[in-house]
């Protein structure tokens, strides 16, 4: 990353802030990092390690030298500026869920389906999953080599944060969203994007179900969700419940997990059992604790929590742009050169 | 209910006052209550309807001339009281999970199962389920009967008030209880009842399962749960996923569940797709929001929320004392006979 240009689009909000924090941290610093956010936000400042960066407006010429861009300002600014980025010559990973399922857009945890990002993608995108997906697969990855997973239903306790900072004063304010109707005070609101029929999945169910089923390159898996905003500000949890072809063996599953990238297991003998949104919050690994078999052979369970604005996002994206840097490092001399043609 | 005598044990606990308060509502009044607790909170008073009811010390002669106890005070009191109780000729309705799964001791929702009440049990012991499960088996039952659930999946979403007065307090302290050495505030805790195995179900999903095949009689049925306390004060939610041996059929499925007793439907066109912790509490209504099929056409899901002080507790031991009634008034006068003798 040293070598690079970075610009961070959505700067000012929840998830771009901190993308700034992790970027500061040792060897993961930019040669240089740009801050940009609406015109609205611009002049404002934004941590990165111990300076404040002062932020700028984005617009058609923010790309210019720019050789990654870490867009989190929503699918609308995503929609117009990605393509704009992108023609400019830099890499893309856009954390809105406006490219994923998109052809040649790759979508990537970096712990599960590196090898998607073996060469730099045609359209110069790469999707950054949904929050709740992140942690689920980071969880499932190992079990479902193992295991051969075919059926898989996931219920979620997803934070107030994860829908930005109106989401925390949703919580906050004690009042009804525009939304769904309801408060989130002392309240569990099984609604999480757009809901369009009262009979169908809603936005976020068919993001968890279709983004795990693409990330796991498991397309005969049978996924089905339920995605519940509960009252707390940070962490979320996903409830997993999985049926295996192959018998699930809990102490293989143990020594799979125990050593899976991006995993802290619970449940040593002695131990605590599970870890809690609060436990997740502010780290960066997705925590697996109450493993379990079922009643049957073929059966397990478990609950995964993640901070959703660090695995769920920025240290997502950040660790995306990681596995890209060595390519685009290796191809900056070239653009370098095409600049002083 | 008008000609017997009622007493409740651990009036002044969260259910015990629930209990006092539904009683004292028109035609479930009985001829006399009688409000029992510990030694401690003797001498107290309850509200029942506009007066309030001085309780007094649970003792050996507390059941002379008494039709019927309704236990609200937990295991180790039922163990002990509930046998002398039905020794002194009373039925009792249990509330805790002493009884549950005993021989010759029915484990009764009365719109589900009230067949298993159609003579007085051997014991003289009626076993109230389970909160959770309540709620779960109301919306679940007319759907199993339809299309023959063979496996279900229970994530629950479960208030504070469930572990009584101690699990408000564990809420609004902000501090870890001693059992899961977790806070509740602003928190999602998978552990209810206690956890003797790391890689083992929790008490509270041990209970859900059992009692969710057991009221269902459906011995064969598969039921996996992941009980999960949520920072709510008042109102457990279930997200219920279920796979069914015959295809499932949305409209179907509405018109069922729109005449189902102690179930409020939502999803019609233009209404609420589903109702939350906040609609319940305070109500009897097992509300079932959020219906919908899944992928393909054995699979299905909904989202069903209730007061689990009144219908996962009070009210449904009511309901059960309502169910009884006229075979315990019919048993009256002999029993006045004997007292004769």
């Amino acid at each position: 990353m040293q070598t690079l240009t970075v610009a961070v689009v959505g700067a000012t909000g929840l998830v771009g802030r901190t993308i700034c924090q992790i970027l500061a941290q040792g060897p993961r610093r930019p040669r240089r990092l740009v801050a940009l956010c609406s015109p609205r936000g611009a002049g404002s400042c934004v941590a990165y390690g111990d300076q404040q960066l002062r932020t700028a407006a984005l617009a058609a010429d923010s790309f210019a030298g720019v050789d990654l861009v870490l867009m989190s300002a929503g699918s609308a600014v995503s929609a117009r500026w990605a393509p704009i980025a992108a023609a400019a010559g830099a890499l893309v990973v856009d954390n809105s869920a406006c490219f994923r399922g998109a052809a040649q857009v790759p979508l990537v945890v970096p712990e599960v389906n590196p090898h998607a990002l073996l060469t730099l993608p045609a359209r110069g995108i790469v999707a950054n999953p949904n929050c709740a997906t992140i942690q689920t697969v980071v969880a499932l990855a190992p079990l479902h080599r193992a295991f051969a997973a075919c059926e898989v239903v996931l219920c979620t306790y997803q934070a107030a944060s994860g829908a930005g900072r109106e989401g925390l004063q949703w919580l906050a304010s004690g009042a009804a969203d525009a939304a769904s109707g309801e408060r989130l005070a002392a309240n569990c609101v099984p609604q999480i994007g757009p809901l369009t029929d009262p009979h169908a999945a809603s936005g976020e169910e068919q993001k968890i179900v279709a983004e795990t089923k693409q990330i796991l390159e498991a397309p005969q898996l049978q996924v089905a969700a339920t995605c519940v905003r509960v009252p707390v500000e940070v962490g979320h949890s996903v409830a997993v419940h999985v049926r295996f072809a192959r018998p699930f063996d809990l102490a293989l599953a143990r020594r799979l997990l125990a050593v899976a990238p991006g995993v802290a297991l619970l449940g040593e003998a002695g131990g605590k059992a599970f870890a809690t949104a609060r436990t997740a919050a502010g780290t960066d690994s997705v925590y697996v604790g109450r493993l379990r078999g079922g009643g049957e052979p073929h059966v397990a369970a478990f609950f995964c929590v993640a901070d959703n604005l660090r695995k769920g996002a920025a240290t997502n994206a950040v660790q995306i742009a990681e596995l890209v840097a060595p390519l685009l490092a290796r191809r900056r001399p070239a653009r370098l050169q095409d600049t002083n043609d």
